[in-house]
């Protein structure tokens, strides 16, 4: 019950995720939620994100949009000097659903089957270029 | 070359994704992007992804937010109709962004393999409550 749960992206990524999750059940104010805008500097957007963390809960839980970007760069530093913090790369819609729906704090085998369940997958092509 | 790529989600998480996208460098007018909002049925919905296919192209990729959802199942019911069309699910902002910046079509494997490339990840707190 004393998580955080933050998502963290370029742009308006994060709010659009957690808008569209909305949409489809999850509930409102369980997530917070930083863009990051050009301009924004890694410096400034790490004091952001310092601002919104919570001092009194015991698990924070930072989503990310991509492995190696700035947001997921500022989560990883803030990580370094914060036991409390879990960093999930390369969120996507189902995996944030997982995320909010869970009652529960997730273990952290919880959370990588999540991430297991919420890849992508291909479903091909039936034929070559000429389509019914 | 004569490759069509379309992203399908709930609301504004399409174009936000796309969005997102051009901030890290993916070109602009390389995506179409379509929205299912409160009040859409997949009927319509099925209709207005129609409308935008193009005619002449010889591969369609729709890479849609979520397995199971509405812009998910309009895929796949205009894939059993249209031998063209791959459908990709459960998009990320990494994935979308390997498939725009490829300047080929993908084949079958090298789609799988991005959709493992882009899969979700954890990085675990490093220790319990009392952080620092």
């Amino acid at each position: 019950m004393s998580r955080q749960v933050l998502l963290l992206g370029h742009g308006d990524l994060p709010a659009a995720l957690y808008s569209s999750a909305q949409m489809i059940g999850a509930p409102a104010g369980r997530a917070t939620v930083l863009g990051l805008y050009p301009g924004d500097g890694i410096t400034e957007f790490v004091e952001q994100l310092r601002e919104v963390l919570e001092p009194a809960v015991q698990e924070i839980l930072i989503c990310t949009d991509l492995a190696g970007g700035t947001p997921n760069n500022a989560a990883r530093y803030v990580q370094k000097t914060d036991a409390r913090v879990s960093v999930v790369t390369n969120i996507n819609l189902p995996l944030l659903l997982e995320l909010l729906l869970s009652e529960d704090e997730l273990s952290n085998a919880a959370l990588v089957e999540a991430c297991e369940l919420a890849r992508a997958e291909v479903i091909p092509a039936s034929g070559a270029t000429e389509g019914e």
